[in-house]
């Protein structure tokens, strides 16, 4: 009978951590991976260099858990200290394995470095542990269990951690245990605040059964629902769960702009990738924002032309052509400068579509009508056009972003209004 | 007399940070400004929202810190429970605060947005605890202060957290509680690695007083080093910095861009303004990124006059007037056409200064001769012209960010010398 685990903890043993000097991007790794083997979770902690915190970090974990998962404190240097605090805390000793002092040996000699002494310690290993083999680096992981709880050990270093956990953990966890089975299942939506949504789905909500778990994840503009289904029977919570998306959808179809856990720029990306469509963009606030937020995808340059940043009026009339009776009457913030912006644009650039951005990001600029905060956008679609109105915030940092977000969510409104597409439907 | 404030541990409370769904950065951050106040963080613990799981991560954080930091959970959805698992640890009920109310009703109505029962219950906050008001959001903080440990809760949404951390509660921690004696100072470099730097500075950072601890704090492209002194007597302390600063300098010069806690962005902008010069941007592989990086700070527009992301040839060719020939002859990927973009950037901005970029981002469109990773940057000053080459990584992400990393580098250095404008005179 094979022992169960369902549970795991994380300790992460380093001052750097703790001291913000490096961020932690293993236990994320990490975490993803276990929610992936139907294992949840409870716990990541982060401790120094020191015994006495290293223990109680161990206490704590071993309770919360069936499965410890130790980074960190195992390189040659002495402030690393790690193998000597499990020492102590399992009762045992080190004992020198051969296999792996033979590696380490070669890795140096390949390099052409000194085999020192305290190399040579990166071979001991705890007496009651099995030997993860680190073909990465030098310090390799271990696998501990003690009683009903298992303890496994590895080196901080992102590359080599990921290495044995992919090649010797994960292996192991699938063979010799017994683990639940979890999947999830995303609903990304953008333009409405997380409480709005709730109230939306409020009623779907309450009728979810005890075995699927929901989470509201939320960054500026954007909500990310992830439902969560545990249980024995994969295929029926595969079933459940698509039941439940289908039954959730009609509360906020116009919110979803995909079912998969992307961003509303690659989502935009495959819609107009699939519809054969291009783009170019002509911004003011966002100073660059909104163009990256394509950029950043790869493969961009086969629909995104390109883009006016126009921080001066000058640029607005002389390049966008921008009427100059436009801005002295309505102002280079008003919804005929940024309609002017975003079909001319489109003309210079030759694209299908245009989006373009005029604001007033702050902290500075405000006026009594037109505050900080205040953003016009407009999106142009092959002759056709829509504009929209932001009222923002006093932080310039988000009010870019939001009307990065919100310009595309206008985009997202533009392609069904005009094409016809949901963005969700990929 | 003042409670001491020595330690201190990080409770982030939510499923999300579990499950790897999002990077935990506010812990980071937090660990930062923690430092930089002379308090020592023990202890880094992330629970989910799970009533028991938050009630044993409490117990242990005020076990093992003067200070307990908890973020996450305050949203106003059902997941969100940290408030209620608060008010049975510390054995007290909520109350609703008039004044957030008041704030939430507005930020609501700002946005034309309904007023529902589930927001106004973000106005509800523990009856032990004094408010740390969120101007940026609707989600206030809590102070609570249990005998001799201070608890702070705030939301996880990280420009609030930093909001409410910075503006609430490092004044209070400072006017109201006795914090070891720390001093602070920056050397900001940019350009050289973090191996390389400690080999230059090696000498130096040996005969450091035993008074004064340095970290290397690393990111692309830039190593930003914190000397961090303490002691009793402050004017000691800042003299003894002053004078390691001062000796440090000679080593590393020609990499300084800050002496201060500020970004190379900031850093060229104060040089910008003090010269009196305006600056144009062309962009092909940094999509947007350089120009964002010169937007995203207030007052811009007084030096910023516009850019050019020039994602395809034709816009290249017909707006930013590239030779034909010289795309053709050398492609758009080369000194000629970057040394081109630059020039006739400037012509047709009518700027001092401007920047150019053009390069293979990835992870498609390397060749042989122009790998993944390749990239020209070029710059003008008053009809002078600076170029270089670089050489980057497989990753498009961090390809765009050193680019746009570099081409700052690139205009330290010309405005050095063409201006003899040292960057960190400032």
């Amino acid at each position: 009978m094979k022992l169960k685990i369902t549970t795991a903890s994380i300790l992460t043993i380093g001052d750097e951590i703790l001291y913000g000097q490096i961020t932690d991007t293993n236990s994320q790794w990490i975490g993803q991976e276990l929610s992936v083997l139907g294992i949840l979770l409870t716990t990541k902690l982060s401790v120094g260099d020191k015994f006495e915190e290293i223990i109680k970090g161990l206490d704590y974990c071993k309770k919360n858990s069936d499965f410890v998962i130790i980074t960190g404190g195992l390189g040659p240097t002495k402030d690393d200290i790690t193998k000597n605090v499990l020492c102590d805390y399992f009762k045992t000793g080190l004992k020198r394995n051969e296999i792996v002092l033979k590696h380490v040996k070669d890795f140096f000699e390949k390099r052409g470095k000194e085999f020192t002494l305290i190399n040579q310690a990166q071979a001991d290993v705890l007496e009651n542990s099995q030997v993860l083999f680190n073909e990465m680096g030098t310090a390799p992981g271990m696998w501990i269990q003690d009683k009903n709880t298992i303890f496994v050990c590895m080196p901080g270093v992102p590359y080599e951690m990921k290495h044995i956990f992919s090649t010797k953990i994960i292996p192991k966890l699938k063979s010799e245990f017994d683990l639940l089975n979890i999947i999830h299942q995303f609903v990304m939506t953008i333009g409405i605040g997380e409480s709005f949504l709730a109230d939306l789905i409020s009623e779907w909500e309450n009728n979810l059964p005890k075995f699927i778990r929901l989470a509201y994840l939320p960054s500026p503009g954007i909500v990310k629902l992830r439902l969560s289904a545990n249980g024995n029977d994969i295929e029926l919570l595969k079933l459940e769960l698509k039941k439940q998306i289908s039954s959730l959808i009609p509360y906020i179809e116009k919110y979803i702009f995909s079912l998969q856990n992307i961003t509303i720029e690659e989502s935009i990306a495959k819609a107009l990738v699939n519809n054969k469509l291009n783009i170019s963009i002509s911004e003011s606030c966002t100073g660059g924002a909104l163009s990256s937020a394509f950029t950043n995808i790869a493969g961009s340059s086969a629909y995104f032309m390109g883009s006016f940043v126009a921080y001066s009026n000058e640029i607005k009339q002389n390049i966008i052509n921008i009427n100059k009776d436009t801005i002295l009457k309505y102002g280079a913030v008003s919804e005929e400068t940024v309609l002017e912006m975003a079909i001319n644009t489109a003309k210079i650039f030759k694209t299908d579509l245009s989006l373009a951005t005029s604001g007033i990001a702050g902290p500075d600029g405000g006026t009594i009508d037109k505050p900080v905060g205040t953003v016009w956008i407009a999106c142009y679609f092959k002759g056709k056009t829509h504009t929209k109105k932001l009222t923002l915030t006093q932080n310039r940092e988000l009010n870019i972003r939001l009307s990065v977000v919100y310009s595309l969510n206008l985009l997202k409104e533009v392609l069904f209004i005009e094409a016809n597409q949901k963005l969700y439907y990929f």
